[in-house]
């Protein structure tokens, strides 16, 4: 079968095609084939570095999130028929419940294998199915980007009705938390840096927006647009560079789900405002199958379209990963395979 | 009626014995002769600058903590008798329920007038019963140290039996977090800089020590200490220099009680482990006054009694403080009223 | 001042105009004049035997819920201005946390004089703000039906996107409870007994609907709506004919919102269900001003428009009630003062 | 392989020793050599009528809870080794978070072979390790009765440090639910028919007791107890006939684990009490691996040991339930094999 894979080394410079032997499902497991991928963030960072701690697990079949179809069931298989859609999970082991180290190490793109992959084998328990209204790229967009939106709001945070939610930017995770929180009946205010972005933003039902490049106090300026309370929550996805902003506009008692470090990974922040106004850092790591399920049930009954930048083909994986660098797209980059 | 207050300027310097009015209760307040009262580490930072945001409180009445005994009642009150023995609390306007901005700004010790008084005048609603079985001065230490601890163990934090907790130090609230966390089943163990202070905290009840003076990278320690898996909760007083160490021996999903910042309050921590292990940071800023009658039903049951280290006299504020500030002290340090 | 008032002996027969002295705020009160009130089955429960505990007090001015303008302040009152139009609390004294005897056993139409009355003195404490949006008529309908619901949804329960959710009828707490449902995203069955009332349902949103006269075994019916999952969360009203089939179509694990018991108080139901499916019964009895806050925000966000029945003028009570009675309303009945 | 099963239909009279072949693991499974299993009084339900929907299990083999070594592994086992000792989980397919149908219909004991068994299959995901202080029969009691006492009191509600909580009788989910909840520092009350229980009771450290035989209205004698203030929690085994006086003892927002049906399991009680004290009444059904896992863990720490009352040989099962039958017990009734 057609894989791409990081070979020798890491580095963009070293993610070849390359041809492995078509895989066959043993018990309890099922053979995919892959009809599409998205590229995360977190793809970058391994081809970067292996994640600090993939070593030894080259050649590495890159990227976490994809859709497939059961062509084959090992022995014993009864959760999924034959012909079903399905999305790998990002944790395969992680069913449900509080994540520990065993859950948390086993994740497609590395050090598993991903789903850059013309076929993947994966245990049945480790997979589920799609809303069907969705296109095979939408579905591809979901087990991380989506999953991670979703369990910040939902089960790591609480999001009720006239709550107050701040995002950061348009990438996957955010666009996602954009239209769960929306579900949820909260305001949602979204900060970016560009007015086409923002406008495209409003579009998708941002309550209010601040383009952070012409206000760069965007603590203050989104603060007056809680009236002076502060955000019940907010989805921190830049890290080092807005956390100490995100701290001088998260209420009292208020949540912020730590979910990416695009502008670095070093926090320096105060901590008086974490201890005297009870604030509480929330570090959010994809999550749970039983998670998704019920994420899936959301989307299918609401109609949730997944926001799609760009579609390229199997073979063109190195122009998809220039455009994720880029930082100029608006949703999930996508591979037709 | 004697208090001590901070005239003039902020800083230790500026504390001075003084005579004000003999207060009166208004309708639905009631006044307290106050007995004992302790100190905080709080106490010293208000001092020094006014927390930074306290201009226009002075002359102020230093300290958050003490207890009295109810000598007149205001028109209307019913939920406390006269000769009652009560602990002002130390966010007045909290009763219950989540914390906003109006309840945490209103603080004893600052910017509202604080224990070290003969007298104080409280609303009846601020006030809160204290176990038959302390003596005023171990009741004296409630307020803050013992409230946070509760809290952090069981409204923000959960605590099953069976769990491990690590705890640094042997400051007020680090003791009552020993002291709490064991009757809660858990397994606990404490970091301290001093082999004389482990044989204390030893014989109170922990289950395993680190001197972090000897062993500088204690979570390796520690870690190995919860076999591997690592700490369900930790108790942070250190701040900037402890929380990179706690980051390395929290368990995924953990949660660290963010509580104090004895060691500095810049955070310099790596977030990649707080996003990919799901740890959580929870802010904690003492309580509601729900919180403090559930503690004291806990403290009578069980007989906990609060660690006093030197009881001073009213007028001794000085070299109080002064113990305060030589951090040898293990426990609350008193006056007596 | 004018007041409606029960007199001598329970009974919808005691019920009588009178005339009591202007009231006086005193300190920490504030003075209403009350411009709309509504109904509740509540106020009839009360009417025909003093909810079996009111004993001495009469003579009582009936109905929880109602609205006024603050037209004079105690003293010492800062939280609310003159000119502000507020609700009265449902239990004035319960601020926020858990309830408990004292929280719950003052309760406005009964221990304590109610909203039927020209002018209310209340505790500053024990009021809130309502929507600008909303008619005084309108706005009366939130302290008892409204909060109940949102709390059965919010606190009690939690209610996510994609999920199911149950009501019965189409009374105040049910019309509520279809509305608020809609904001979290769940996917919404209403049960009622005509054909009329289902097309107002519709209207209002809900997602599928069973007509009980006609299908009376409804829980067979509402279990094939979820695809014989079962619901996620059910509000039960009418007690002891509807239980036993809400624990027929409940999913395992879910919740059903105790509220009311509009069709007898005796529980008769098999034990069995509730044990081996992880069924959780939950008591709802309205809620704090907290709750009642936050519910404010979702309401004024959302544009959420209570569902008047008919406004009655304020000598009309007895026809007032008598439509209660009859139990073909459609939404909440109310009073113009 | 020798084993016990109910054959041709239910009843204890079809209850028969056999001969059946050697099972082997599969993949993903491994194969348990048992060595103690206990009986629960939910085995005389399903010995009785196959708890009405077992239709077409038969032959069954009886028991759901023992323990056995490891004594083969199929293919692709990793969680467990050769030789450890685990108890297979009630239900084996529950590994973690919330219960659905397809987690909670898959039972050992019914409709699933139990462990009355020489050998036992089992999916490697569906057993658990026991804390190696127990001899095997203590760790046979674990996997039901020390399983449902544990989640009530920690998962499904929460046991703080001073909190009321309210135990009914000796069995074997009374007694587990008095150490956990004493580990957890509540203070508990057991009611008890007989005196000599009640000894026991106080020995393993009840706080107060009630004979309900001497003291039929037991809900007025315990709510002394408590102050008047009622119990924050109560674990309710008894069902029809205890229930209505849980009512009038559970305090305001109180919750009663609904563990038991043992006086019948027709629910006859006011609704009244229900819904205005907003109290919860929680289904309990056994629970997932990962409570058992976190429960041993307490067991280990604290050297919790399960109250045995009496060993029998395999080839004595019928005397082993006529002794369960009889109600004498105290604590679990164990099977040596």
């Amino acid at each position: 079968m057609r894989v791409y894979q990081i070979e020798g080394d890491w580095g963009l410079g070293h993610l070849r095609p390359a041809t492995r032997p078509d895989p066959a499902p043993g018990p309890g497991q099922l053979l995919l084939r892959m009809t599409a991928s998205s590229l995360n963030y977190r793809d970058l960072v391994v081809l970067d570095r292996g994640y600090g701690h993939f070593t030894g697990a080259l050649p590495l079949v890159p990227l976490s999130d994809g859709v497939g179809e059961v062509v084959a069931l090992g022995e014993g298989v009864e959760r999924i028929a034959l012909g079903e859609r399905v999305c790998p999970m990002f944790f395969p082991d992680w069913i449900a419940g509080e994540p520990d180290l065993s859950r948390l190490t086993q994740s497609l793109g590395g050090p598993l294998d991903g789903t850059m992959s013309q076929y993947m084998v994966m245990p049945a328990s480790g997979v589920a199915r799609v809303p069907a209204a969705l296109s095979d790229e939408q579905a591809a967009c979901l087990p991380c980007a989506a999953l991670t939106a979703w369990r910040a709001l939902t089960v790591l945070g609480t999001t009720r009705p006239g709550e107050q939610v701040l995002i950061q930017g348009s990438g996957g995770v955010a666009l996602f938390a954009l239209q769960f929180a929306r579900l949820m009946g909260a305001h949602v205010t979204v900060i970016s840096s560009s007015d086409e972005k923002i406008e495209r933003l409003v579009a998708m039902g941002a309550h209010a927006t601040v383009n952070y490049r012409r206000t760069p106090d965007w603590a203050r300026a989104t603060r007056e647009i809680t009236g002076g309370r502060g955000y019940d929550q907010i989805v921190e996805v830049g890290g080092e560079k807005t956390l100490p902003q995100s701290l001088r506009c998260i209420r009292p008692g208020g949540t912020i789900s730590m979910i990416g470090v695009l502008s670095g990974a070093a926090m320096q922040a105060s901590l008086g405002h974490v201890v005297t106004r009870q604030v509480r850092l929330q570090g959010v790591t994809v999550g749970a199958r039983d998670d998704f399920e019920q994420m899936c049930r959301a989307i299918a009954q609401h109609g949730v379209v997944p926001v799609v930048d760009r579609v390229f083909a199997f073979d063109e994986l190195l122009p998809a990963f220039e455009r994720l660098k880029s930082g100029t797209q608006f949703g999930k980059i996508c591979i037709r395979h």
